[in-house]
This record gives C-alpha cells, sequence and structure tokens, in this order.
C-alpha cells in the first residue's frame, strides 16, 4: 500500500491537503508528482470533494508486476483520461477518448489527481514525456496540448489552411504554436492588442482586436476557427469571415447551450466540431511534435501547496496567467 | 428572344401568372418545361415579387450557338443553383454551390423559375436526366433528392453507418430511399406511426413514433442524423442515441439559431455540419445513383396553372402532400 498527499476541492471552494491510500496493482505505476498545470476545468470542479488536477508530469517511482513500458526513473506525464474498456467500436478505433466506459477526470479517480504528491496510475494511459521537454513544460501539454492539438491534427486541418484563434489563454497561446509548426496561415482573434507581440512571436501572421468592433478585416477567410475562450463569440463578427465549408471548434467547458445563427451554417455549409482532449495516439504524437519543434507553453511556476493552489487558481480565474500556471512540488 | 408564361410570387401571397422575354445566349438552353416539383423552400418567397419554382424538368427546344453538350429533344432537369464564377477556391475545387458569387433560386434570375412553361437557363448549370426517370419523377430530384443525397455522399457516409432520418416529406421519403440503397440501416422517426408502413416499404430497418416520448428505444446509437422536418427536434431526446463522433445534419430553412446543449456536444466529439444542395458532380451522381436503383420519389400531381400551384402549396403548407407535389404541364 502507498500513501500520498493530495489537494482537494471541497464545498466551500477552499483548497485541503489530504492523505490517500491506494494499492498499487500489477499493471499500473507509481508516480512522484513533480509538476502539475492548473486548467480551467480544476476551477469547475474546486466546489467537489475530489482530488484535483490532470496536468500531470513526474517520474516512475514503482512500477506493478506486469508492467513492461515503464521503468523507475522514467520522465511521464498524463491527463485527462485514466482507462477506458478497451473492447468497444471506439477503443477498437483508436477513439478511446468517446469510450462509453472511458474514466475521465471529474468521475473517476476522485481521491487523487495532479494536484499531489503521488498518483497511482494505470501504465497503459501515462505518456512518456520526450527527453527534450522539460517536466514543467510537458505538464500543460498533457490537456491543455492535447486539446488543441487534437483539433489540428484529427480533423483534417491542412498545412495550407488558414486557422483562427480566438483568445490567448492556456490553449490560444498553445494552438498558436502547433498550428504555425504544422504550416498554417495563424489569425490570432483577442480583444485588445495587449498580447499582439506575443502572439506574433508565438507565430501568428495576423492579428485582430475584436472589442469594440463591427466587422473583421481579414486578408482570407479562415478554414478552422477554434474558440478558446469561455465566453461564446459573437457570431454575428465571426460568421462572415468564415471560409465556405469551414469549420468552428468549441473548446471551453459550458453547462449552457451552443447557439449559432441557422442559415448562415447551412448556407456556407458550416460545421461546428465538438472536440474532447486526444487519445493515445494523439497524445503521443503532440508530444513528439512538440520535442521536435520546440513548442513550449509559457508558463507561471506557483509551489505544490494548497496555499500556492489557491493562489494559481485565483489568478486564473480573473484571467491574468500568461499564459499557463505550473504547480511545482516543494 | 422568347417569350413564356412563369407563375410568380406577389405581396399578398397570392399566385401570379405572368409573361418573361429573353434572349437565348450562345451558352444557354430553352427548356420547355413539363414538370415541376413543389418545395418548401418556394413558400418562403411566396409574398416576393419573384418567378418560383426550383425543381425543374423538361424537354430541350433551342440550344445557344456554342452549346455542344444538349440537343433539341433532350430530356433535363435544374435545381437550386444556375450560375457561378468558375474560378474562385470552391469552383475549382467542386464545390461551386459555395461559390461567392453563386447564383440561386431566390436571389438571381427571378424572373423565371420552374413553375413556367419555359426557361432559358446556362447549359453548364442544368442535368440530363436518365431514359430510365420518368420526369415526373426527375423533378423533384433535382433539389429535393439533391439535397439528402449531398448529405449522403459528400460528407464520410459509409455503409456500414446507422442513418437516423427525422421526418418523412419530400426530403425524408428520399434520404430514406438512398440511404438504404447505399447500404445503411435506417432509422426512421416519425411523429406517429402513420407513415410507418411506408417508411418500411421504402428501406428503413427502424421506425420510432416521437410523440408524447420521453426516451428514445433503439437497437443501436445513430451515426449520422438527417433532420428534415421544420421544426428543431428535442436535443434532450435524439443526443442520447448519438455516436461518439456521430453527425447531426439540419436540412431545412429556418431563419432564427440553431441551438443544440453544448456538453453534450463536445464530450460526444458530436458535428453539426451544414449542407446545401448538392454540386454539379454530385447532382449527376445523384441521377446515376437514382436511375441505377430505380430510386423514385412518391409524387402528388397538379396542373401547372395558378390554380394547380396555390392548391399544391396549401397542401404542403398543412404537411399533407404525400411526399413530394409535382406540377404538369397543361
Amino acid at each position: 500500500m502507498v500513501e500520498f498527499t493530495v489537494f482537494k476541492g471541497s464545498k466551500e471552494g477552499k483548497i485541503v491537503q489530504s492523505k490517500t491510500t491506494r494499492e498499487l496493482k500489477h499493471d499500473e505505476v507509481l508516480i512522484k508528482v513533480t509538476h502539475s498545470g492548473v486548467c480551467g476545468t480544476d476551477e469547475h470542479y474546486r466546489k467537489v470533494d475530489m482530488a484535483l488536477g490532470h496536468e500531470g508530469a513526474g517520474v516512475v517511482e514503482e512500477v506493478g508486476a506486469s508492467v513492461k513500458t515503464y521503468r523507475k526513473g522514467d520522465s511521464v506525464g498524463w491527463g485527462y483520461q485514466h482507462n477506458s474498456c478497451n473492447h468497444c467500436k471506439q477503443c477498437l478505433t483508436g477513439h478511446e477518448t468517446l469510450c462509453p466506459e472511458r474514466a475521465l477526470y471529474g468521475s473517476a479517480d476522485l481521491d487523487q489527481g495532479s494536484f499531489a504528491t503521488h498518483g497511482v496510475w494505470k501504465a497503459d494511459y501515462i505518456f512518456r514525456i520526450p527527453d527534450s521537454i522539460p517536466r514543467e513544460f510537458a505538464a500543460p501539454l498533457q490537456c491543455g496540448g492535447a486539446t488543441v492539438f487534437n483539433v489540428l491534427h484529427s480533423f483534417n486541418v491542412k498545412p495550407t489552411h488558414r486557422i483562427g484563434i480566438i483568445g490567448i489563454g492556456g490553449l490560444g497561446h498553445l494552438a498558436i504554436q502547433f498550428a504555425a509548426k504544422m504550416g498554417c496561415e495563424v489569425v490570432v482573434f483577442s480583444s485588445t492588442d495587449s498580447k499582439k507581440e506575443e502572439a506574433t512571436g508565438l507565430g501568428a501572421s495576423e492579428f485582430v482586436a475584436t472589442k469594440g468592433v463591427s466587422e473583421l478585416q481579414l486578408s482570407r477567410p479562415i478554414d478552422h476557427l477554434l474558440v478558446t475562450t469561455s465566453a461564446q463569440p459573437d457570431w454575428k463578427l465571426f460568421l462572415p469571415i468564415m471560409s465556405p465549408g469551414g469549420a468552428i471548434y468549441p473548446l471551453s467547458v459550458d453547462s449552457g447551450n451552443f447557439t449559432i445563427p441557422y442559415m448562415p451554417l447551412i448556407a456556407g455549409e458550416l460545421k461546428v466540431q465538438g472536440s474532447l482532449v486526444a487519445a493515445r495516439d494523439v497524445q503521443n504524437e503532440m508530444l513528439a511534435f512538440a520535442a521536435h519543434h520546440q513548442i513550449r507553453p509559457i508558463v507561471e511556476k506557483f509551489p505544490m501547496s494548497a496555499e500556492g493552489i489557491t493562489e494559481a487558481m485565483a489568478k486564473l480565474a480573473e484571467g491574468n496567467v500568461r499564459y499557463r500556471a505550473v504547480l511545482v512540488a516543494q
């Protein structure tokens, strides 16, 4: 049996330090957490009595009896999904994120997360971190990176396409880098010009400030539009700049409805494509691509403690993190 | 110059008989109309001072000086699109229905339509009707058939997929036949059981009455859902029966918003795909497929006259046409 510290949400929204005890099963790995990203989805579970965090990076400390793929000392990460059935249609076709029995953050393994000193995770659902990616950068790739890479990798994006990215935060600043390195023209939409220079440095070829604007001026229309902001965009602004047959990807979490003007959708044969994190093969491709192109999140570090987590989450909630908060083991 | 009779909408919604005069240009064809389908979209233009009808079938009466593809006597049809620029990205890739300069019913050629004795149309935008398809059946294929076939042909539908069709009307009864002949399992959703026998006869393998039901019971989920009703479906009923990664196609015309619960879209990686009629290559494939499989609309005939059109449109507006009204030249 192993015992370790986790940090949980609570009814009052206070971050609570707690202990978890787990048996290390034959197909599992005990990971010593060195870093964890802090994602907007963590905020959604802050008032739930569960261990938080799903952008983990750390070092393998012990492996179960039947684990052949990892050894003590390996640098590994894990993200939003912990398990799946391995025999349904989705699992058999590399879409295990859509498995009806999928174990996802927020609904499974509520006793442990990446806001912790350690975690015990199924070996088949963790990821080897390439040597050239320091773990403080690998952590935010496990969910934020996976989420935007999945769109760019899985839905027929071509290097000749123009990618629009609404919002430059944890997701947006990674999407800019991935899309630019894929050869795409990247158009970034942000409320003001305050992040223009950084967006350009990350690979944006065009930058559009949207606040108070009644019409968007672009050199050419957008083929794929990634919505990374929590607020839904003003479609009267964005639909006129979509290419015929273009695609829209809402990526944040929202409890309400998705609403879009009906006729422009039909007349332009636009597509609204839901996309959730990345299946394991996509996650591996993402890590390899990030390593090859030296794609790195821009991070702000906080200590892995109740105080550090509270501070990081407060800053995230205020929209002031540039661009991903990372907790560092003490 | 040629002069012919057209039937127009009017401010009061009365069908008005009128005359149109056209010059037959070098790249155009004069068609004597023998049949026209009556589509829900005609109803939308009933109160506009324009010639109605966009599901035409007839016989070539005369060809312009440079037309080599048609001769007097050929059986031809035409539909929703009349022209495009031929040089934009969409035109160059076989997606001319999305050309920014496309000439579509309702916005171009308002002086003529298929509710008429004749029409003068660009030869490149009419379609040869296979010999085995009588024109009374070919007419409704030009828009209704094209609309549903485009979904089944252009968006990665496979013969192993399960197709859901909401509504059995002008579009739905053709969609059932096309999908069944493509090898797909076809699940039809209708408010009551009244059309069950006909749906089954057309190729439906499963039939679900939805009125007053709080949960839909299906043997397996749906991969592609075609919404052919003008009312939007109750998503609380339909989202639980969608396959992960499944696609939804809203096909009717609606002036408002398209609204769907946000999280099921993301968590199931569902896709909402806009689709407008068919590009010309798709239209030709549709006609060949219909000929090969003897796919025919079920039609109710009315005379091509102000009275006949008024009667057909009234019956369509009441939802009582089974399943496509066709006007027949007198």
